[in-house]
């Protein structure tokens, strides 16, 4: 029996990446789409509670059973779970593929890697994947057949329980991938600048922009340096929180 | 000198429970307000990329300087430490009081938690303070002294670079606080339940709700036991989502 693929992801259902995602998980199993009906970039592990959501099916793809929604990428896994699919479990999730890199710090602020984790959360086999070109029309052509390879070796060993994949992808060049490498999220955090502009009707507004520092430079085990080394990173996420380290400090503090 | 305090939360700029921190914060040291100019909850690491930020200053609060803000409160830290504050660090970033606690996995999808790991990032200590309450007015009275006396132990402690305290306090009851304990995030999730409804229009929509699903029952090292048994729970919290464990398992697969 092909495994069941429960995709989604945070660009909404019309972009290209999913299309490319959906297509090729249709080479190996039975697909379902729940996605967001608009862009989610950056929406983190938000999630829908003081207003309801929107499902509604839709016919974007060949031969798939797709709905999109008003809500965010951890919403769809919810819904998909727990009202579209309900007694089906899927045997995975995927998310994406995401029109720019979720390495690093980035996979906090990542709608693509949450929804992943919420499918951990509930004790789904879970990857995203994200390519380093944040283009509406970026190549994927270079990364379907890696993305088929890593998820058929995923179902094969079973990702472990709780465990979501952050799978980055180089974007295309002329130089071919050199393979796929397990890092750790690398140290880094976004600078951010604010762009303060006045709107045609005089009141002032900030546009966020950041420049990305890699606090990491020098090691070679980060996902940061296997992207710009044009390997595949995978690191491999939980979603404990817990600074272990730390516990026995806090301990001696006289609270 | 005093310290430099940045308050911000979830549930926006005009709730009771940033008032009561406020208020706290302003016997410690010299505060500023960032703080969203709506209701936040469930936003967890969203940040706003797609579309500008809204600054206004405010004037809700006695001899503070405060701004409301369009965005969502890792958007507030974000502008707070770049735009508004600059050149002048903070000594210490609190969030909240949410009306609600943060206990467990509610961690990744709490705004308040996130503003915190935000500044956690920027590397400047940081605490969430979340009571066991959700309603809007919520009763804070028992909680201001234990919140100033965590406040103070942590400022003259240090905490740990990169870490961000989760502080959940138990809803006030009849029955005294127990004390502070060192905690663990519990081991659980939320099973969703969706509420089919049809609007006045003849289309469809659906409420999310959840029930808590403790899978960690009978361990009494986490933030969930604490509550339960009227403790203040501290948590701990990092950023790094690599589950290091899993790396060598990883390396095992032919990818």
């Amino acid at each position: 029996m092909k495994p069941l693929i429960l995709v989604t992801n945070d660009d909404g259902i019309t972009s290209k990446g999913i299309r490319t995602l959906v297509e090729t998980m249709q080479t190996i199993g039975d697909v379902v789409v729940v996605a967001p009906n608009s862009p989610q970039s950056g929406m983190g592990h938000a999630i829908t509670i003081g207003e309801p959501l929107r499902l509604y099916e839709t016919h974007i793809f060949d031969q798939v059973t797709e709905y999109e929604c008003s809500g965010t990428p951890a919403d769809c896994v919810k819904l998909a779970k727990n009202y579209v699919l309900q007694d089906r479990k899927p045997d995975l999730v995927v998310s994406g593929i995401n029109h720019g890199s979720n390495s690093s710090i980035s996979v906090l602020y990542s709608g693509t890697m949450s929804a992943a984790i919420e499918a951990a959360i509930e004790g789904i086999p879970a990857i995203g994947f994200s390519l380093n070109d944040f283009r509406e029309d970026a190549d994927f052509s270079h990364a379907t057949e890696l993305i088929r390879q890593i998820t058929e070796t995923a179902l094969q060993n079973g990702i472990p329980t709780g465990v979501a994949l952050n799978v980055n992808i180089p974007a295309k060049s002329d130089v071919p991938l050199r393979g796929v490498k397990i890092c750790r999220q690398a140290k880094a955090k976004w600078q951010e600048k604010f762009d303060y502009r006045v709107d045609p009707h005089g009141r002032g507004y900030l546009w966020m922009a950041g420049d990305f520092v890699n606090f990491d430079t020098e090691k070679e085990d980060t996902d940061v340096w296997a992207l710009e080394n044009n390997y595949i990173s995978v690191v491999p996420c939980q979603y404990d929180l817990t600074d272990y380290g730390t516990l026995n400090t806090l301990a001696t503090w006289d609270l």
